[in-house]
């Protein structure tokens, strides 16, 4: 039985439901995230509450309780669950009220509801990733990490029955980003990716690795590659909160490299592994 | 009192809840379509539901029965609740299944939920609507009625803001439709609408606008107005299965023609009303 925070009580599992009338379920009407955790602990916990409340004010909707808050709910449900590796899942929308699509006034109250997902206690080391270009057919902006994710979910089930792990989007040739994660390319020692704009989500990773960069002195270019220009990459990886760096070995059917870790990527690994928090003392 | 279906059951409207890992609340992986009851009786429905079966098609998704299964609730439904003006809206979703982008697997099963709403008896007719122009953000599938609605609820809210009823919606200054309405403007005789693609919603009304058009031997013209086009028309109207035809007298503060319906307009809503079911007895 693990516990789910509905706006601000934990309740059973059996005892969480959902309005009929939520704007989440008429409307895709709200936001989310998704925080690792690691050894008990969150990673980068600020940093994806913090983004939290921006989509939420970018789409004009005022959560109940603050980021600090917010923190320390989330902590209490990871402690509740005894989470020590898994993540945490965490969305807002704007509410229930009879469906009308202006907002419905200043008596609406945001519903909050998150829950833990646990990961085997030893971390199964993913295979490289295999990817498959899809037509990126998102709404322009894709810098809001809302609910509307339809477009999203077909383009991973496609990219998953052509044996891939993940959807390489593109908008009319030009590379954008992951279904779920930001993509990056390596030419002659530098580092490429979309830049932050509203095609693409700036992940929470994305800005780790950016950092990482910077500490290891890696030259990064974020500046778009074109579809043709990512067969003839050195190394390729994408970057998600629940994989963190993952390399790429094969896009659309060809080798990447030698379809193996290349060293910029290896470097690159080490130095984001070297930011994971020390794990929490067991309870 | 009112009934709700719930997939093959109908419910009493305070039993009605929703899982909360049902993909529609996740993802707005689903679909939906709202059918006019003139009368008692559901107008086009056999249309909407068509429509509604084709997008699940679209985003493959199979519902757990078929169309003449769904008209026999949905009738059913109007008469439990006893709708005499009013309409009924009816969504699906992929179904229920712990949070993962691609499709679930083969034993998920579709969620289907309805609800009625009923209107004065005595139609209020509503005014001439007033439009404002705003930036068309959503996905390039626009032809699927799905729960992705996001971008529809902020160009609505943006109108409604400016004193507005309805966003008149433009890619780059090419007008496509409204954020839950076709788009229609008169000028020398001819009506001119956005043609058919996967930039707009195919209106069930527009269908029948059409058909009215081809009746009375009123010349359309399926192509697209720029936003400029649209300041300098003659008569300018929408369509929706809440509104039918509603003429627009100001589109972003500037009057179209004398702020009045023209006859254009005016002999098309005739024709249009001349569609309308019989009301069916009162049981």
């Amino acid at each position: 039985m693990s516990m789910y925070l509905m706006n601000d009580r934990f309740v059973k599992n059996d005892e969480v439901s959902i309005s009929i009338e939520d704007r989440g379920y008429y409307f895709g009407d709200g936001v989310y995230e998704v925080i690792r955790v690691y050894g008990g602990i969150m990673f980068t916990a600020e940093e994806h509450i913090g983004r939290m409340y921006e989509s939420a004010e970018k789409i004009r909707m005022t959560l109940p309780y603050g980021p600090e808050e917010m923190l320390s709910k989330l902590t209490r449900l990871i402690e509740e669950n005894a989470i020590r590796e898994g993540h945490v899942y965490v969305q807002a929308t704007r509410g229930s009220a009879p469906r009308v699509h202006q907002f419905p006034g200043e008596d609406i109250t945001p519903v909050i509801t998150a829950y833990t997902k646990s990961y085997p206690e030893v971390p199964v080391v993913p295979e490289p990733a295999k990817l498959k270009s899809v037509d990126d057919v998102r709404w322009l902006r894709c810098d809001i990490k809302s609910l509307n994710l339809l477009a999203n979910v077909m383009a991973k089930q496609e990219a998953h029955e052509a044996g891939c792990l993940e959807a390489l989007l593109h908008r009319d040739g030009t590379v954008t980003e992951g279904s779920s994660s930001n993509m990056f390319g390596v030419k002659d020692g530098v580092i490429y990716t979309h830049p932050v704009s509203n095609f693409i989500l700036n992940g929470i990773t994305r800005r780790v690795i950016m950092q990482c960069c910077e500490e290891i002195g890696q030259p990064v270019a974020e500046e778009p590659m074109s579809l043709e220009d990512v067969y003839s990459m050195d190394e390729f990886f994408m970057s998600s909160t629940t994989n963190g760096i993952l390399p790429v070995s094969e896009i659309d059917g060809q080798k990447v490299g030698e379809g193996t870790p290349g060293p910029v990527t290896k470097r690159l690994m080490a130095a984001f592994e070297a930011k994971l928090p020390e794990p929490a003392p067991t309870r």
